[in-house]
């Protein structure tokens, strides 16, 4: 019998569970009221700066929702502060980069720096929630990988078509390897410090990767992805997650992790096949079902745990993150509906 | 020898042809001079409502670019405006719909109407584009599927998420049911009077389908989009279009078509085999590769074509429309290097 507090680890690696471990991305955020009060009072990037708060941010949920492990409270675009590019949260744009990066002559302009240092408030807020879980449930900790953060950089924000991400890469390769080296490195050692201060298992966030061909993956991001990856301290799980990848697994799979995200574009069990079933998987219900009823929610569970075939290694999760306005209780009857549905 | 002009009605029934047909998704738009100046006077549904006009930015490119079909000059929101739902094609947010499809009564409350009544300025568009191609090439009818339509309808305009349009069917399916048959045979119909006008193949546009899980697809979607292709006049090929569903191809392929157009997240060789090479296929160039440098876009060109491997029923395509900023010589450059590669 496996002890609760390890049921997420196992699975990442592939031993057996008694029951599928389930946590969701997003799972504290803005569909909490809790989350939203405290958002009254302080701007996003001051939240994630004050340790105390973002580690109340991140254990609350445990406890709330019944997840089998904690999440801390960041966002990935922490790491590019540093750099001198200009972040800022703007409340209605989401976040923009002042300077985007867009040549060589950019890249090599931007701040080089330690993220041991830099990012302490981080590595405080992972120590405050390893304490305040109490060893109940294994905390995760996460980053951009350094595809999507490229992009963010390029870009100066959210985009739709990407094209000046893709334009340096066409026309500039030598600056896009020199712009996805030092975010590789960068990535790299901000996990490490993550896990040394208490983080059992990182998440890589590729959440752009979907936007490119096969073949663009394969040249200009996997490389990259797998040398961070391959950087991360021994035994310490890697969930690589992408989304719009369906065409591209055999890729996102040879770029490395214990266990693959999968979004929910993609059935399950076609897609465990596909980067193979020797591996852990992550997914995959789509995060617009928490807002159908308890029952529906329940149906769609149920055929996401009939697709993973109870093979050993399934984390339950949601394709992407918790959308804002989903109902608490909505969450808290998928996580119900995992347990009792998985046990044996 | 197969006549230039029938090469792109031979690929859609796989006939052995002496060259690679090649037209682009939005070859007449804002990334040319022409259309900017004409758009300075007009506005976008002024333009779409004269058939002199529509037709003049039609054949335009044909000449231009040297491709081998014409697609009518129109867009996949017009069969929604005699509905009654307050389409408006604002300036800075795209296509608005001021009074959203959200309930059951909202959809009992659509305005009824007969598509070869109402949107008879398509019909003598299409009439003068086929007049004044001379029978050069083969035109191109177009209409929104079913399910793109409805997201329009439901959500008022563009969407991130999908909610409302999920919601809808996860809590409504008898209220879904309706939509989807009203939009089913209005779109038949629709295409019908286009090929009665003159239009030799039809495409029918699922832009937004990627946004659903492989198993929604099957059971919202499918059924409607392959009413919609039963329902074609025998002969005519149409050409079934999505994005972002490399993980539902096999339900793709079961909506049907002559033709099934790919977006530029899958490998073409992969995806034609998955939707089986007894089909025709159409793409699938990242549309962001003709803002790379000629010799680059040649080199992805002859990758795309290397992949189709010169198998009967390849039309070349982009996986998606044309970019505002793209420079046309980009087009022609692209155009040249898919006629000159594939010659045999």
């Amino acid at each position: 019998m496996i002890k609760p507090n390890h049921v997420f680890l196992a699975a990442c690696r592939r031993q057996q569970t008694s029951y599928t471990p389930v946590w969701l991305m997003r799972q504290a955020g803005r569909y909490m009221e809790e989350y939203r009060k405290l958002r009254r009072q302080y701007g996003f990037l001051e939240l994630c700066k004050k340790p105390d708060l973002a580690a109340e941010i991140a254990v609350a949920p445990v406890e709330r929702l019944g997840v089998d492990a904690a999440i801390l409270f960041a966002d990935i675009l922490l790491i590019l502060e540093p750099m001198g590019v200009g972040l800022e949260y703007s409340k209605s744009d989401g976040p923009v980069i002042h300077h985007p990066v867009r040549s060589g002559k950019d890249v090599d302009g931007l701040k080089d720096f330690e993220p041991e240092k830099e990012l302490s408030f981080v590595y405080d807020a992972v120590k405050k929630i390893s304490k305040a879980l109490k060893n109940k449930v294994p905390l995760i900790g996460f980053a951009g990988a350094p595809f999507t953060l490229a992009s963010y950089l390029i870009e100066g924000g959210g985009s739709r078509n990407y094209v000046h991400t893709k334009k340096l890469f066409y026309t500039a390769p030598e600056a896009w390897k020199r712009l996805m080296e030092r975010l590789t490195k960068l990535t790299s050692e901000y996990l490490n410090c993550q896990i040394a201060a208490g983080a059992e298992a990182v998440q890589l966030f590729d959440s752009w990767a979907g936007c490119l061909t096969p073949s663009d993956y394969e040249q200009f991001v996997l490389p990259y992805t797998r040398a961070v990856i391959d950087a991360i301290a021994p035994g310490v799980p890697v969930i690589n997650f992408t989304t719009g990848t369906a065409g591209s697994l055999k890729h996102i799979r040879a770029a490395g992790g214990a266990v693959i995200g999968f979004d929910w574009r993609v059935n399950l069990d076609e897609a465990w096949e596909a980067v193979g079933y020797d591996i852990a998987v992550q997914g995959n219900l789509d995060p617009v079902t928490l807002y159908a009823s308890p029952k529906e929610i329940k149906n769609r569970v149920a055929e996401v745990l009939r697709r993973a075939g109870a093979r050993p290694g399934h984390i339950f999760n949601l394709g992407h993150g918790v959308l804002p306005e989903t109902p608490v209780e909505h969450v808290i009857a998928m996580v119900e509906a995992v347990h009792e549905i998985s046990a044996r």
